[in-house]
């Protein structure tokens, strides 16, 4: 089988022992019953994930930020010229960019995986350790990519194909592109989890990249192309009507077919939403949590709901980016956010915010004394 | 003068130059203007607050579970019993509440004080290293209290009174009490000032304190009783009508004028919400951030507001309490919180999860590149 066929395969619904068993011990610990209100539902279900109670400390974390470009950039979709990608890549490995600050304040590490940019990136460009492979082949995304935080970020050099095709016109990618990019977002997952993250953090960077994750959310909850398509990094109301227009004729053009997700994402995705959705699906595969970031790593979670509907129990959603296509994706996948401060930036900022979140709703359950233990009566 | 009197008089306003220095950065960083939503906003304030940008990193940081009983307790407002509050001074000094626990995730010091609690604490009790001095006096709340992130909890003995009396028949306290009580918590903010903290993070703990909350909410905004009372800690229907009706029944024995705030507190307060407006009077006056937990919290900022309004300029409302009075009172004071996520536990709980969100948005200031510097094109 394919690396993503057994990838799938391997995605197990939550283990119910342990979530129950993470019930129970929520009703020992010295708090009232249900005080913790979302956190603790968040503590039963990354028990029932990681199939025992307490779950492990989702740590430490690494921010994965796909980058990508768009053929349909073309379209005039955005004010911002296709080049500030790869500039944006630069800035991460700088350590420049806002995702770079929230990781460091957080301790999270920073991977950034070329999947799709259009601009051959430099040689000079500081690469990852083991480096990953460059080309189509992205036979290994960064094989034995550690997870220490603190690090200095690094490059995983896993381009699949130069920015997509103008999805309005045309096909974004062949259906083997879309699942080599999948694959590279399965293998860095492993990778990372091999490397000790008990936690994965999604990222992107793509100028244009929320016309096609308006697509993909349009196709598959089937909402209108004018409710799913925001504003992105900011464009005046005639840019938006113009890029409703593009996701509608996009949609009208593929007639993509939700039963068909790689077929989805190869007709109106993007490459780095094709790598998010391995990497959801990789994450799921091994039981590790994975925190969405905003619209992006929304649109691809539902690609990988599709592909697996258990991933969803890996899942975490971060926070709710203030595209309205988010909000529509989390609402199809029974997510709550858990951070809601108006970000619309991407890169990972939202869902590295709620990683601590994460980390305190687990370590209740590792640290917090029980009535009896502490001799703390009940009411 | 007295320290209250001279902490009010040294609460200045925001520093509108600082702020329209941030607001400028902002302006030039490699993302997307207004991209961070809210956290941009914050990250504006608190360079107001500190009167330069970028402002000083909010770390390290101390949460300050602020301890009390309540006479009112006699009147059924809560089915738990009132040694309780003891009890889980206890649990916090051993390391075993859930407070210790987000701490110990976020890499802060928790300092347990007690500044009203009916028991008395033994002498085995683990006891802050400077100690401060017990009973009424209140000379010094832990004098060279530090803020070193990963130390144990340590216990400040401040007790102003041993307990409220019941304020649905008396005064909760006498108005000397209520400024004994600001007083020790404005030392207590000086102290772990002076000690290094860069925010402060209130805590609470006191088996009953929804009741004086809500009545000081009711106070302080005007609302009805009945929409600023809750559940607390979980109670039926029956409990919370009765509640309600205590909380009338004191508003009308007391008629507490909110142009006397130490009035009102004396009136319908506790000695830990007394405590807790002078511990944010005293993060004002030093002007570092104080991290506004929960509906205790949000009580004692509305009387730290009426003192000295500009003490609002300090507060961050760290998260939305499930209870009704909280988000009252966050109207009034004009704050809108960082986490909503159905917590109503107090304890610091809420405010320690909002902590690395705050030091993230400063941190954006400090960080990250320029559009120039970084070589990265405008739209």
């Amino acid at each position: 089988m394919s690396l993503l066929a057994d990838t799938v395969a391997a995605i197990r619904p939550l283990d119910a022992a342990a979530m129950a068993a993470a019930q129970a011990r929520h009703a020992t610990l010295t708090k009232p019953p249900g005080s913790l209100g979302s956190l603790e539902d968040l503590g039963v279900r990354l028990a029932g994930l990681a199939g025992t109670c307490p779950p492990p400390l989702p740590q430490p974390a690494t921010v994965a930020v796909f980058a990508g470009d768009h053929g349909v950039h073309a379209q005039g979709v955005t004010p911002w010229p296709q080049e500030v990608t790869v500039q944006m890549v630069a800035n991460f490995l700088a350590s420049g960019a806002v995702v770079n600050a929230f990781a460091r304040q957080a301790g999270a590490e920073v991977v950034v995986v070329d999947v799709g940019v259009a601009t051959p990136l430099l040689d000079s460009d500081p690469d990852g350790l083991a480096g990953g492979t460059a080309g189509a082949d992205a036979g290994s995304a960064g094989e034995a990519v550690s997870a220490q935080p603190g690090m200095q970020p690094r490059l995983v050099r896993a381009n699949v194909r130069r920015g997509t095709a103008d999805l309005s016109v045309q096909p974004a990618m062949t259906r083997d592109e879309a699942v080599a990019a999948i694959e590279v977002g399965i293998r860095l997952a492993g990778d990372l989890v091999d490397g000790g993250a008990g936690c994965l953090i999604t990222g992107d960077m793509g100028i244009g990249n929320t016309t096609p994750a308006a697509a993909l959310i349009a196709a598959f909850t089937g909402a209108a192309a004018a409710d799913v398509t925001g504003r992105g990094t900011g464009i005046d109301d005639e840019t938006h009507g113009h890029k409703v227009a593009v996701v509608q004729r996009a949609l009208a053009l593929h007639r993509p077919d939700p039963a068909d997700p790689v077929g989805v994402l190869a007709a109106v995705g993007g490459l780095e939403h094709a790598a998010l959705a391995g990497f959801v699906l990789g994450g799921a595969a091994r039981r590790v949590p994975v925190i969405l970031d905003g619209v992006i790593a929304d649109s691809a979670a539902l690609a990988a709901a599709a592909l697996a509907p258990d991933a969803v129990g890996a899942m975490v959603a971060g926070h709710r980016s203030a595209e309205p296509g988010a909000s529509v994706a989390l609402r199809h996948l029974g997510l709550a956010p858990l951070v809601d401060l108006g970000l619309r930036l991407g890169e990972g900022t939202g869902a590295v915010l709620a990683w601590p979140i994460v980390a305190s709703a687990v370590r209740v359950l590792h640290d917090v004394a029980t009535f009896d233990s502490a001799g703390v009566a009940e009411k």
